[in-house]
C-alpha cells in the first residue's frame, strides 16, 4: 500500500503545444482553446498550451498571445508555455504566463540542428531566461531532449546527461524533465540514467517525457515509477508524430498512461472517459488517426 | 548481471495461427509456409503454426494438414498446433505434430460462448486429449484465456484462475499459459495472479500471452520478467485483431517484445531486422496496416 503522497502522479498534458506544433494544417485558436478546456474539464492538472516562439519557426504557434488570453483558466491547473529565448519570455510576461519551459538537448548535434546553437550557448540563453523570469516571479522548468539516444549521434551515455544537467542546475533550474525524444530507451537504461542524475536532481524534482516510437514508453514510465518518479509528460491521443521517421509514433498517449496508473492504484485526478473524448475532439477536427490504443478500444466498443 | 539461464527468454510466435485465424481473406498454404520459413530464419524458437479445428469453425485453418506437411522444419525449432478436441488430435497425430496446445478459459461465460462447453466439460475434453497424446509421446501445453478479465463477465479474480489451473494440473498438463485475452490487465494484477498461481505452476512452467488492446502488454510482460517468467507468446506485426472491439489492437507485436528484451540484456536468438521483414511480408500480402511500432519506425527510416 502506498502513502497518499507517493500514490499521487502529476501528468503534464503536452498535446496543445508539443502535439500540435508538427501539424501542418492550421488549427484556429478557438479550436485549441476548446481542446484545452476539455482537457482541464477532464481533470488534467498541468497543460502545456503553446510556445512563445517566432511564427517563422513554428507557424502553428503563431497565435500564442491570443490563444493564451482566451483560455478560461481553471483554479488549481498549471498552464505552461515554452520559451526558446528572452524575446519569447517577454511575450510570455505580457501574457501573464506563470510557468515557462526551456527546451535544451544533451546532444551537441541535436542542439545545433534543432535549436541552432551549441549546448553551452543554450545554457547561456537559459540563464538569461531564468534571471528575467525570477524578476517576474515566473517559474522555469527545463527539459533535456535525447537523454537516451539522438537521431544524429546515436546512443547517449548517462554521464553526458549528467554533465548537461549539472549546468542546468547551476543556472538555477530546479525542475528538470528528461526526454527520450526518439523513443529508443528501455527500462535498464532509464534506471541507470535516473541513478546517475539523482545526486543533481532528486527524484521529486524530475519529470520524464517518453516517446512511443518503439512501443517502449509505458514500460519506461513503469521503471521510472519504481524508481520514485511521479511526474510525466504525455499527449492525449498520442498527438504529435515522430519528425525523425515519418509514419512512426511520437508522444506516449495520455490515455494509456492514465489507464496504467489507475490500474496500479495511483491517483491522477483525471477522468479517463472525458480525457478520451478530449482527444477524440481534436482527432476529429484534424481528421487523422487516434494513436491511443485505449481510445481506439473505448471508441470501438461504444460504436 | 543475469545468469545465462535467467537471461534466456523463449518467444512463441503465434501469428501464423492466432494472428491469421481472424483474417477474413483466405491466405494460401504456400504463403503461410513462406511466412513460417521467414520466422524460423529470423531465429524464432517456437512457432504456433495452425489449428486442427473444423473448417466450419475456423475457415482460415482448413489447410492444417497440407500446411503442416509443407513446412521445412528447422532443427531446434518447436512447431505447435492447437487442438480443440480428440478428433483434432487424431489429425495432429497423422501430421506428426510433436506438441499441441489446448485452449481453455477461466470464465464460464467465455467458455460457453467461445468453445461451446462449460469449464468442467472443457477440462474433461483436455484430459482425453492428454491421455491420447501421452500414448503418442506428444507434449500438451495448456492456455487459459481471460485470466485478467472477460469480455462478458468483466474482472476475473486470481482465485478463479487458480481454481481452473488446479484442474489443468490435475489432468497432467504441466505447462500453462496465462492469457489476457482482452488486454485489460495492469502490472499489479499480473503480479497478484503470478503469486497465487505459483504453488500450482512454478514460474518456469508458465508462459504469458498479452494483448495490447489498452497498450499495457509490454509493461505487463516486464512485470512478469521481474517475477521470473521467461516464456511469452507474441505475434509478429501485431497480427490478429481484437474480436471484442473491432478496430482495437490484439496480440502484442513480437517486434516490440524483442526490442525490449534485447534492450534489457535478455537473449532471444531472434534477429530483429529479419523478424520485421517477416511481419512486413505478411502485412504486404494482406494489404493491411502493420501494428508494430518498432516495424513502423524501422520501415519508415529505411524508406
Amino acid at each position: 500500500t502506498m502513502s497518499p503522497v507517493n500514490s499521487q502522479v502529476i501528468i503534464t498534458e503536452v498535446a496543445p503545444r508539443d502535439g500540435l506544433q508538427s501539424e501542418v494544417q492550421w488549427v484556429p485558436s478557438e479550436i485549441k482553446q476548446h481542446f484545452i478546456h476539455l482537457l482541464q474539464e477532464a481533470g488534467v492538472p498541468e497543460i502545456e498550451c503553446t510556445s512563445f516562439v517566432s511564427p517563422k519557426w513554428v507557424p502553428q504557434m503563431a497565435d500564442n498571445q491570443q490563444l493564451w488570453l482566451g483560455i478560461h483558466k481553471k483554479p488549481g491547473v498549471s498552464y505552461l508555455a515554452l520559451v526558446p529565448n528572452v524575446q519569447g519570455l517577454h511575450l510570455a510576461i505580457e501574457s501573464k504566463v506563470e510557468e515557462v519551459v526551456v527546451f535544451g538537448s544533451v546532444s551537441e548535434a541535436f542542439s545545433l540542428k534543432n535549436i541552432n546553437c551549441t549546448i553551452d550557448q543554450s545554457i547561456d540563453k537559459f540563464s538569461k531566461i531564468v534571471a528575467l523570469a525570477q524578476l517576474h516571479n515566473i517559474r522555469v522548468r527545463g527539459i533535456l531532449s535525447c537523454t537516451l539516444g539522438c537521431p544524429y549521434e546515436g546512443p547517449i551515455e548517462a554521464r553526458q546527461v549528467v554533465k548537461v544537467a549539472e549546468k542546468m542546475k547551476a543556472i538555477g533550474i530546479n525542475r528538470l524533465g528528461l526526454a527520450d525524444t526518439i523513443g529508443v530507451g528501455t527500462p535498464n537504461a532509464v534506471i541507470t540514467l535516473l541513478d546517475q542524475i539523482a545526486t543533481i536532481y532528486p527524484v521529486h524534482s524530475l519529470s520524464a517525457h517518453f516517446h512511443d516510437t518503439y512501443g517502449q514508453a509505458l514500460v519506461n514510465i513503469y521503471a521510472c515509477l519504481q524508481a520514485g518518479v511521479r511526474r510525466f509528460d504525455s499527449s492525449v491521443s498520442g498527438l504529435g508524430g515522430c519528425p525523425y521517421a515519418k509514419g512512426a509514433t511520437g508522444n506516449v498517449a495520455t490515455e494509456e498512461l492514465v489507464y496504467m496508473l489507475h490500474g496500479l492504484g495511483y491517483h491522477t485526478g483525471i477522468n479517463l472517459e472525458k480525457l478520451i473524448m478530449a482527444g477524440d475532439f481534436m482527432r476529429n477536427y484534424l481528421k487523422n488517426t487516434n494513436n491511443s490504443r485505449v481510445a481506439l478500444a473505448y471508441l470501438a466498443k461504444r460504436s
